[in-house]
């Protein structure tokens, strides 16, 4: 199965028309456009050129047939394979900096197997990931550049190759979707751009008849509940409750000792500074969840 | 030279008589108490009996001599050595979810080779660090218990066997201290206490005629700079701020082009979000700097 480019949106929302159906378990390949909707790729763009309408598309929706308010939508994340140009921009008011940034500018960048040509002398080494990724929540629609509860624009750098992430699904057919795929970004992405690029990326698309209430993402090493709200102390609270109250009910230690466990060995860190809502990640090593007695997603 | 924990303070203060003068590029064995300067070791300590005036002591303050305000201490930390016991504790109040702790707790753990002993069936790994480390502010003391740009309450799990940090030194002699060692802390320190210990670390002190305004770190890997300030959002511009100067007065880079390669390349952490003021860490791959030119320590 695949999905074109060309079949992409700028909000997750539940009225879109889906544009594939599959079943659960369906093996993707999804085309994505950059952040940008290709408009930086020719060599004279100015800032007021760039419709910001058209930024951060994502491809999609995918409808996965059984998919429930309630259930959970579970994402493996095979391959993601790049194209050869990648972008970068910065401009006045965006990003940690904005208000340093004096005027506009953009660089466009090789890719390749090396890396990432930023200069002639400059290769910065591969960090591929996804950006945008998530479902269709319940209520009114939510741009692609914003992250939530749904996903959406999470930035991530956890989200790639190998990983599995996990949405709770809010509408029915989930209305899966994902873009904005980086070739390398940095934890925070504190200047609001990654190096911005085309990509195809394969997931398989599984419903779990499971509840969950929040992102979640799974790799080889952590489980990591994924918070989102307008600071990163409120995406932070978030987060260390959802963690500490499914410890709680579901292993036998105490609120108390769950919150010293986290302390002790949760890692809080920082996803992005720069979207609408700030993005953080907390995760445990899945070698102690299992001493705690939790070995499953603890959606 | 071995400096006794009984010589131990509760704030960084440039009236703080030296504990021992030492020359620059000594060794020093720095034995330190745990962050509630040991009253939580009696089995039936309570919240009320501890004396908050008592939490957080660093060993010092250790004067070395030729250090002049305008320069740069470095501290190569050699070895952390542990104490067989650690302790957590967690009170209302305090931490992120401080409002839904409603009673005091504490919990004293085991600690050997093999772990931190949480509880008969979990074993957390060692993660060794130093949470309170610097020098002696120009202006009024500060609170051990508080980070800025002298150091202190930092709570940076990079600060560790190997590292190499770097402070700006702001009064005659430095007036060194550290404390607060921790068997193992995650990054964030979301519930205000790592496994707190008594340890023995041994540190090299060297006096650089060069400038600094903030603390940094160097690893193997990466050099960092750290910042703290009353939000996350503050701390994070300071940091992005001092990283983006640095590179543009110090390579060929465009002021636009170092924010670039910051947003894609540079990591920004959560070092903790529990105390006073609040830090985070920015790094930079030492392989990618040096593509720059920016090969010397950058503060």
């Amino acid at each position: 199965m695949f999905v074109s480019k060309e079949m992409h949106l700028y909000q997750f929302s539940q009225q879109a028309a889906a544009t594939v159906k599959v079943e659960s378990g369906r093996t993707v390949k999804v085309e994505t456009l950059d952040a940008f909707s290709n408009q930086l790729k020719d060599e004279h763009s100015t800032f007021n050129e760039i419709n910001m309408a058209r930024v951060n598309p994502a491809t999609g929706p995918i409808y996965i047939e059984s998919a429930e308010p309630g259930d959970t939508l579970k994402v493996d994340i095979h391959k993601i394979e790049l194209e050869e140009e990648g972008v970068m921009a910065v401009a006045p008011g965006l990003g940690v900096l904005g208000q340093q940034v004096e005027t506009f500018s953009y660089k466009r960048m090789k890719v390749d197997e090396h890396g990432v040509h930023f200069s002639k002398n400059i290769i910065l080494p591969l960090r591929k990931m996804i950006g945008v990724i998530g479902v269709a929540p319940s209520g009114e629609p939510i741009s692609c550049g914003t992250p939530g509860d749904h996903g959406g624009n999470m930035d991530n750098t956890h989200m790639t190759e190998g990983a599995t992430a996990y949405f709770p699904v809010a509408v029915k057919g989930a209305l899966f979707a994902l873009g904005d795929v980086h070739a390398t970004m940095g934890d925070g992405e504190v200047c609001v751009t990654g190096v911005e690029i085309d990509a195809t990326v394969s997931v398989t698309l599984t419903v779990l008849k499971k509840k969950s209430t929040m992102p979640w993402l799974e790799n080889e090493q952590e489980i990591e509940v994924i918070s989102s709200a307008l600071t990163i102390e409120e995406a932070t609270e978030r987060a260390v409750k959802e963690w500490a109250n499914i410890l709680t009910e579901r292993t036998p230690l105490t609120f108390n000792e769950a919150t010293m466990l986290l302390s002790a060995s949760g890692d809080l860190s920082i996803c992005q500074v720069v979207n609408p809502l700030k993005t953080v990640r907390l995760a445990m090593s899945k070698a102690l969840l299992k001493q705690t007695g939790l070995i499953e997603f603890p959606g």
